[in-house]
């Protein structure tokens, strides 16, 4: 098992359209695209760093039930998630809990087909991770 | 103004050793070294990923008093910054303030004589984000 990288990092904010304006007009990052991830009931904005130097993604729910929901009416605004990635997510698993760290629910698949699947932060302390084997 | 890269994460974490057993057992991450950070009154553990793909440092209040701790006791565990790496600091401060974003304090440099400042979250979406030039 080997991390090779921290893939990005999610944002949860209230407003996608004014958060853009502070990242990219602010922060100077440019935006990839934007689309719905209806698995987990988000719009999420992805601002891709230069040569493949990790991402940032801001998050909006667009449901009020969502996890992420929840996590922004409980928290504001703020850092969600931080997403590592890994060479092998099995072995990674199977590495990681033997180690005392806890996997929240099955693996799941983006649209692209790669496998992802998340951390408990009171395993982490306090971090949300997300592991994620590239298709 | 250009942003580089995500440069670091950094987990407030109440106990160093703990946490290194976390990230370090359990994820597999390498430790580099760990030192004081005396102007910041913390204790840093720093975790690089492979081929300079950013890095994870944990940090430990080392005082009850400084920012870290009081981010510690008021919402526990978890994470504290982001570090984006800048080409140019000063510019880059012209302008992200000339578009909104708060710059909290002075431009301070580090051990390496790296310049380093802070953006105040309320002006981030509630991300606490470290701007970085590289000595």
């Amino acid at each position: 098992m080997t991390i090779k990288k921290i893939d990005h990092l999610a944002i949860v904010v209230a407003d996608l359209e004014k958060a853009l304006q502070v990242y990219q007009d602010g922060f100077g990052l440019t935006l990839h695209h934007v689309s719905e991830e209806s698995a987990e009931q988000v719009k999420v904005a992805y601002l891709p760093m230069p040569e493949g130097q990790g991402e940032i993604e801001l998050i909006q729910p667009t449901t009020p039930d969502s996890g992420v929901a929840k996590f922004l009416s409980k928290r504001g605004e703020g850092l969600h998630h931080i997403c590592l990635e890994v060479d092998n997510l099995t072995t990674s698993i199977q590495e990681m809990t033997a180690h005392g760290l806890e996997v929240l629910g099955a693996i799941r698949t983006n649209q692209r087909g790669d496998q992802y699947v998340f951390i408990h932060p009171k395993s982490a302390h306090g971090v949300l991770v997300e592991l994620y084997e590239r298709a």
